[in-house]
């Protein structure tokens, strides 16, 4: 530990904890998901994934520069990219929150046996990095733009407040306090004056004063926010918005750059702000979501439109055959929307996450949990190859889930967003209990007040609309369970609270004021039927398409769906025909898409001023089936598209 | 020159100059463009961009990089990318042409000043690289993929080829040859077995077998051509495709991958195709281009839809708004069309040329000539900045033409194509003579049984779609003009010759049989109203849209051009009213684009099924003028696109 500061909140286990602000999180000792589509997820994390991450990071040698460095065989020894550190720690966060959750003792032997190699690595002044500072090895801080050396310390240090969260101090996180301290010593206000090329360190520092009371730590962050923006970084050929170094943090406009480093630095800025009541900085934050999801984020929730640098593109560029959407951006994106969610009690925040869950980051593991998409595309003209389950392969080129990558730090941000997803169902202000996420689960805590509130949460969202919420403990007087209201479900209406037309609060809430007694239930139901869905005409690339949509879940249609394997791009949609589910599928009308008579000519032909387009008559109709979108891909090469061109009538 | 080889055509002046084919190239020795657009152009090359790239190429020491490999400098006074030495080849090549076409002697002067130095530099061996293989640098062809030494080799034989067919044999032509020679040596039958990451010496090759009939320069061709495709050389993130080592040529469906690697590797292949009369490898790369054409290239003829690699996507995946028809992509183009035209007599292939002079090659110089847009998309978003005139730039960074680039191959590559341009305006056969592009000129050849004809072409075009051809020489008997009718006049109709309805041949040309006596005129015009056209509907990107052509003009809508200086994409056409001249603009009936109510909401919304979509009779009608493509940008920073959504009628 930093020498006057010790772990004042041990096993609150929350994945964010601001010391303010509209609503306090609940920690993974006061949910328990019990079950459901994302349960299910979460237990396959557990039973399936955390092991298959372990043993690439052993394969691929990642571990094993830690117990390089410790032998001396290091720079020769070390393997992977400059950032493979993060991985091993991004592991030991993922087991932390899994112990806290479970109390395996098995995860915790895990998570024991890897910190201690890592522990073993660190340097006697703090510093810990097995890619710099030694002999043959570039210089420490030597490289800020590209040798991510802050992230690492900021991934090492994010396992350390999971562990400090879940178990309370030990050796690991008394290293972690120690690397920050010297974080502290390098980059404080007479340190290194300028920030690191990847956005993570921020976040982390503020979460490790919140769990130490430690000062300095979100003094640090804070320092670091106010320096970028003011091209410390050496320009790049993507310019330095790549890194977010283009314009200070209180004065952008719009998330932009690369997404995971502009999701991270957003993250840490709320954190920064809510913790030095920064309302000016909060509300710059804010501005930037809303124009971010107004004007960069896909259907999906998904961010980033550009391979090139795995960033943002300009507003309006949502192309979904080259969609990034990288998985953590999805992880990203959901700790900024979370850290807002608090500050602000608005529901369009949870909104965002349960959209992201569904469509992101339930997308990205396989359904085995041993292979993963780093690349979360809209479109895929291409059949793919299954990729080789021994072979780590590039980040994006792989058109189905691979089982590791060059730059694998998907897997992991997967592994410790399922294993902390309890901490992301509910909250609690003076009021009572909010309920962001429908997911089976249990809830025990205390309201601001000191009154116990335990609720059980029953449902079988998405597939189904109905939310049963079952009041688990004693009459303690009234207070207000708030359920949000998913804003897909406000656009279509219907939304009912024990059998009558519930009303939505203008932040996105139904609440139910009463004193709630034993066994008492609250039923709300959101209408589930599929729906067409349209985008802003300003966003060229699904101009004439449509999207079907389903509760949260946004629908694809697969060639392996399609009778004799037709390719997606070759139908189009009968839009005056709407959509209707049927099994686990959502079926609609199609027909074949106008071709022009000649395969191999030139594809722009003149149009007679006047002329009709394609006759919604031209062709014969029969229906397909869409299945969800974070399902595709799981039956072999297939093509998928999300958006579907309708007839044009 | 190689011991057994003399140059055996000097000053034919042919940019290429195969042996055998359908159609004889005309040199710039028997064909003089007098003026016109492209004309223009040609002089604007002459008077400024000649000496500006010059400038820079002294400026930024890449010239330099002779003198101090000749002083023994090297490798600290390096200065560049790996590839630099190329872009004083580049320009050499355009000053040889130059000469050629005008025999000013202070192009010449300017010329053998350059390449003394050039020569200077060459290693008694014929290798000749300024970034390889000294002390301190790495050794010759260390690295195949990326290091360029035989992608330089190539430009710098393009050159010597330029020199002997306008000059003939010299210092320069020798030093060419020994390089030549050299590469036989080390990479011939017995040499090393591999290709280099970005073809070009290729053509190159098998042009200078033209000019001397060194058969061992075709067959070290011919081998680099069969070698490609067999994995010899290391896979990389980009994949194996990015240099076209994925597949051999003669089994390849399509170009793919970098798209100037791609164009360049495809014109060198048919070269060896023809040269060595292998019908099966012809027949294979005009196949290969049907399929680019049909599925991977832009109206404009740029090629190239992906910034990370510089390269051709899957089929259809052409976004205007991420376009990166690279301008040296359509250079390649042209390359590889011209040949196959010779080769073929398909008219297709010069309907291609003429689109990629029209709007790509004329879109790259500004007005002045002394600044160029490496990439040229067709929708740009975002109001640009005016690039620094005295600094260099990234390649794909400036929304707005930059004087020069960090890579600097499209200046040279425009040089040497404008230099160059009279040699692709006609070719004679059998029948006669063969007007392939509509540029103001004098032509006068002699058919192969030995009558001399003599052609003076005036035209407007493509401000005018008249084309008056008088016959300059006496009668010799009956020949057949052809004159090509652009596929654009053929879907609109109305070609006229004399008066007349025009006769279009399957192949392309209207043809006139006669025994032309002095003075006479052939008459053809072709419809100029401006046009709507639309994109084969797999082309997701510009679904519901319409591009307005005239001609062989692409125009396009600049936020300079609309009153009060709106977005371009705030509005959409009503193709219910025809576009119509008016000036040098075509003026088209826009109104304001339908919005969502909000301005920062979610943008995707529900949609009943069967309603209707935006009604024609929202907002306000106006009209906009657009103006062609080729002239944008010119008039400061603006937004601009091509595609215009229509009002969906």
């Amino acid at each position: 530990m930093s020498s006057n500061s010790t772990v004042n909140d041990v096993r609150t286990g929350r994945p964010a904890d601001p010391s303010r602000g509209v609503l306090r999180p609940l920690g993974i000792g006061e949910v328990t998901i019990t079950g459901g589509f994302l349960g299910r997820l979460q237990q396959r994390n557990h039973d399936v994934s955390l092991s298959h991450i372990e043993y690439w990071l052993e394969h691929e040698g990642w571990l094993g520069n830690f117990d390089a460095a410790v032998a001396g065989r290091l720079p020769e020894a070390r393997r992977g990219r400059e950032f493979s550190d993060t991985e091993v720690y991004k592991l030991l966060e993922a087991l932390a929150w899994e112990y806290g959750r479970t109390l395996d003792p098995e995860i915790n032997d895990r998570f024991e046996r890897i910190a201690a190699r890592v522990v073993a690595a660190q340097e006697p002044d703090g510093y810990l990095n097995t890619n710099f500072g030694r002999p043959g090895q570039a210089a420490r801080y030597s490289d800020l733009e590209w040798g991510h050396e802050l992230y690492s310390f900021g991934h090492l240090i994010q396992a350390g407040v999971a562990r400090a969260r879940t178990e309370g101090e030990d050796d690991f996180v008394r290293a972690v306090c120690r690397a920050a301290d010297h974080v502290c010593d390098m980059f404080g206000q007479e340190g290194i004056q300028s920030v690191c090329g990847h956005p993570e360190i921020e976040p982390a520092l503020v979460e490790l004063y919140r769990v130490t009371g430690e000062r300095r730590y979100l003094e640090q962050a804070r320092l670091f926010v106010e320096r970028r923006g003011h091209q410390t970084l050496a320009d790049i050929n993507y310019g330095r918005s790549y890194f977010q170094d283009d314009v200070p943090v209180r004065e952008a406009e719009v998330l932009r750059g690369h997404a995971v480093r502009a999701t991270y630095l957003s993250a840490g800025a709320t954190d920064v702000a809510v913790e030095t009541d920064d309302e000016d900085l909060l509300h710059a934050l804010r501005r930037q979501w809303d124009v971010t999801i107004a004007r960069r984020t896909y259907i999906t929730g998904g961010m980033g439109s550009r391979h090139q640098d795995e960033g943002f593109s300009e507003d309006f560029v949502l192309p979904a055959d080259r969609a990034y959407s990288e998985t953590c951006a999805g992880v990203g994106s959901i700790m900024f929307s979370w850290r807002l969610l608090l500050a602000s009690g608005d529901a369009r925040y949870a909104d965002l996450i349960e959209r992201t869950l569904y469509n992101v980051i339930a997308t990205s593991p396989s359904q085995d949990g041993k292979r993963f998409f780093y690349v979360n595309t809209l479109h895929l003209r291409e059949l793919g190859a299954e990729p080789d389950a021994e072979r780590a392969v590039g980040r994006a080129e792989s058109t189905l889930r691979a089982p590791w990558f060059g730059v694998s730090c998907c897997p992991t941000n997967l592994a410790r967003t399922f294993a902390s997803l309890d901490g992301y169902v509910a909250s609690v202000d003076t009021t009572g209990v909010q309920l962001h996420q429908f997911i089976p689960a249990v809830v025990r805590t205390q309201l601001p007040d000191g009154r116990t509130v335990a609720l059980k949460v029953k449902t079988d969202y998405p597939r189904d609309g109905r939310i049963v919420v079952r009041n688990g403990g004693e009459s303690v007087g009234a207070w207000t369970l708030s359920v949000r209201v998913p804003n897909w479900a406000n656009g279509a209406g219907g939304v009912t609270v024990d059998g009558s037309a519930g009303s939505v609060d203008s932040d996105g809430y139904v609440r139910i004021y009463r004193d709630f007694q034993p066994g008492d239930t609250v039923d709300v139901t959101f209408p589930m039927e599929p729906r067409f869905t349209v985008a802003d005409p300003r966003v060229d690339a699904v101009r004439g398409c449509v999207a079907v949509e389903r509760g949260p879940e946004v629908f694809c249609l697969e060639s392996v769906d399609t009778p004799g394997n037709v390719h997606v791009d070759l139908v189009r949609v009968d839009d005056s025909v709407a959509p209707r589910e049927e099994d686990d599928a959502v079926v609609v009308s199609v027909r074949p898409l106008m071709l022009p008579n000649s395969e191999l000519a030139w594809p722009y032909a003149g149009r007679r001023a006047g002329a009709d387009g394609d006759g919604p008559d031209d062709g014969e109709a029969h229906e397909v089936a869409l299945r969800p979108y974070h399902a595709w891909g799981n039956r072999g090469p297939t093509t998928m598209r999300i958006w579907l061109p309708t007839d044009g009538t």
